[in-house]
């Protein structure tokens, strides 16, 4: 291994400035105004793949391409299937990011641009670690297949059909995502748990167009008022989410579950500041750690209902929207909350008022078991990649392919995070620490031997 | 009057052409970036008054300029006191006009362009008026100021100030203001009674910047959720304001007014139709004209946060905020209203969120007494201009002048409207009907004969 090390120590630098030529494809998959420059951002990873002379494929959907390469020369080694995206999220708002987006930008050690961490540069250091085997020891020391696609940010609508009729193809002993964080700065960490989503539109329709709000206003109904009328009665006082049922298949976290949260490294004071808020706040009874990983929430993602421009305007709106959405715990299913909600929206809608709910995307929440020996591997790769043993947490966020991969294919997935917690992932100003990115990759080089070493 | 009457007649296509011009000026007090064209408007009203001989001045303010103009030739004779705005309302959404807010279009009998009765096509009545007189008799036969702002759509921030310091300049038997409409087509009203307004903008901040849902969802109060749940409790499912104290100056409508608004030929079947709604809804206990005119209400006129574009963004807004409203009842004061709600949204503030309430505008609402001959004078106009007697009506419209009249000057306000309840003032596709444009100008130049006759 120590000729890999030294092969990733020098082309390092090289590195950097071919994750910051991908950075520069605006690939934001959510705008359709976008389509080319994801597709763009697609080719770019598949001719990554190509100068590894990798079997490369750039797989059409109906929505945006799927990249999938293949490298299987080590027969009777196991097989991983890597998994990353390369679309990004969209950058609004634009005016609080401190350099342009998609101009990515050194600062204090970090590497500022949209899809930084979020997945383009985590998803690189697996193809930059199969280089550096490559050049240096002629080949890899185990089968990998890599399945990149373009369309995570809104849904991942077209891989769950991708990977069902391609199931052969697709065969493989474990699956490796880095898509995740680290516990804390320093703290690396392996993901075992992961919260589902279930995503809405919900649209209030109410006079045929705007009205004057002296004229009428009194004797309508103001769908802004409907609106939000109707999004605070989905939850109470206390954080409990009023659609009835919602509970129904949420598990109990065990007394040992909790005394692993509460042994977590958490600074709370720190994660106040971190954010810019007085207080912690959310679902009474339980605790921060527990609240944005374990337990299933209600937030709005947007708002928007007449006027919005500089000063007043005396408007009854004629519409009322919101972007909204669930996190999901395992064993909770989308499509049994969608129609509860559904119901229950149906209920509290006021006369007056055409309602239209849209789903976006939704996907169970899933777990992924400890004790298997490709976990004590990757630990071991972690441990060389940063210098330290990982601690073993859940995330709040949703990769829905996780739960396909374990029905589809019948396997597990290595969740495996060189993020931090403050990348700002969905955010403004998104960066990724440039030494985790370097972490990231030693890390994934040794994975490949740490894995290649489990019996089959 | 033979004289006048021929000359409006002859001259009215002529008019209709000036009217456009005027139309064509995008005066959009509200947005800052039409600074200009509202100034352009100022100018232009000038023009019209200076062609007539009048005294004319534009008058600087801190914001827009006032335009005054008199013609105080008739001693002996009452004055009257013409107020009216050239400014007008944004004309979002655009992509709801069926032709451009600022491209003066004729479609059956209508002329459709923001502003159109709201308020310029309306004001230049009594300018067209006056120039009838003027190029017939030689002169009116009454003395006549004019006050024409340019801030009426922004709460006629500096109107107040500029009264009182010209009290003698403004002093008068009458006012005259045309921002009102008819009580249905073919039906001509004077309106007694004008609701008040208070309107806020409510701003809550969260974290310090937008943050991943899914990392951070339930365990920091959402400020679009505080939000939902903030405008919510200002309401309750009765239609009942809950702001503590609200109703304390709320005067109780008597047998005879609630007679009176029973009386007035509404068509609640026409009504729900015209803008497109399949119930009328409101504060219970009360009828459509009584909420929508004599009762105080609460209107939601604009809702901003978070993720608004195009698919799903899994955002956790750091701000959200909302643009409101009450109209008020005579007697509810604006200012003792913005001190009950400010303490009530902080009471109902939730913790991880801190508020900020911006005051926009704020007038009371006033009734004007009905036993007064200038009453009796301009009901005989209408009926020479419409050809038929007024009803009497409240509108559940502000003009706060009206009541700033009363307290500096001392005069009552004849408020004479020509416009139609359908006109879409402060919406998409304003129009005014040139048939009543027509017959506001012949009313207007009557009513300077019947208004002159008064003793006084």
């Amino acid at each position: 291994m120590s000729d890999v090390d030294q092969y990733l120590q020098q082309h390092g630098p090289r590195f950097e400035e071919e994750l910051c030529d991908l950075l520069r494809i605006p690939s934001v998959s959510a705008d359709s105004t976008h389509k080319a420059d994801v597709r763009r951002a697609g080719e770019w990873v598949a001719g990554q793949f190509r100068g590894l002379g990798f079997k490369t494929e750039i797989c059409e959907t109906p929505g945006h391409p799927i990249v999938y390469a293949e490298s299987l020369g080590v027969p009777g080694a196991p097989t991983v299937l890597v998994y990353g995206h390369y679309d990004v999220q969209p950058p609004d708002p634009l005016n609080e990011w401190k350099t342009p987006p998609f101009e990515p930008t050194r600062r204090d050690g970090n590497l500022y641009a949209r899809g930084a961490t979020d997945d383009k540069g985590q998803m690189f250091t697996h193809i930059k670690s199969a280089e550096a085997w490559i050049k240096t020891a002629g080949k890899l020391p185990i089968n990998v297949k890599y399945l990149i696609e373009g369309e995570e940010e809104v849904g991942s609508e077209h891989l769950e059909h991708f990977i069902a009729t391609n199931k052969d193809r697709l065969k493989s002993d474990v699956v490796v995502i880095s898509d995740t964080s680290q516990f804390a700065a320093g703290v690396p960490a392996i993901t075992y748990g992961l919260r589902g989503i279930a995503y809405f539109e919900l649209k209030l329709t109410g006079p045929k167009q705007d009205l004057h709000s002296g004229s009428f206003g009194g004797a309508v109904t103001n769908p802004a008022i409907a609106l939000s009328k109707m999004l605070a009665a989905l939850i109470d006082a206390d954080g409990r989410i009023q659609v009835p049922g919602f509970y129904d298949d949420v598990t109990t976290l065990t007394d040992e579950e909790r005394k692993q949260f509460a042994a977590l490294p958490f600074d709370e004071a720190g994660f106040k500041k971190q954010i810019g808020v007085d207080a912690v706040t959310g679902e009474q009874g339980f605790t921060t750690q527990e609240r944005k990983s374990a337990r299933p929430t209600f937030d709005i993602n947007g708002l928007t209902s007449g006027y919005q421009g500089e000063g007043a305007k005396t408007v009854l709106p004629a519409r009322a929207s919101a972007k909204f959405s669930f996190r999901l715990v395992p064993k909770q299913d989308p499509k049994k909350i969608q129609a509860a909600l559904e119901a229950q929206l149906k209920k509290l809608c006021p006369p007056g008022i055409r309602l239209e709910l849209v789903s976006h995307h939704g996907a169970p929440g899933v777990v992924v078991p400890l004790d298997s020996p490709y976990v004590a591997a990757a630990a071991r790769a972690i441990e060389h990649g940063f210098g330290r043993a990982p601690v073993y947490m859940r995330e709040g966020g949703s990769i829905p392919v996780v739960s396909t991969f374990r029905q589809q294919l019948g396997v597990d997935t290595l969740l495996l995070g060189w993020g931090l917690d403050d990348d700002n992932t969905h955010s403004p100003n998104e960066k990724f620490c440039l030494a985790d990115f370097h972490r990231g990759i030693r890390t994934s080089a040794h994975l490949w031997k740490e894995l290649a070493a489990v019996k089959s």
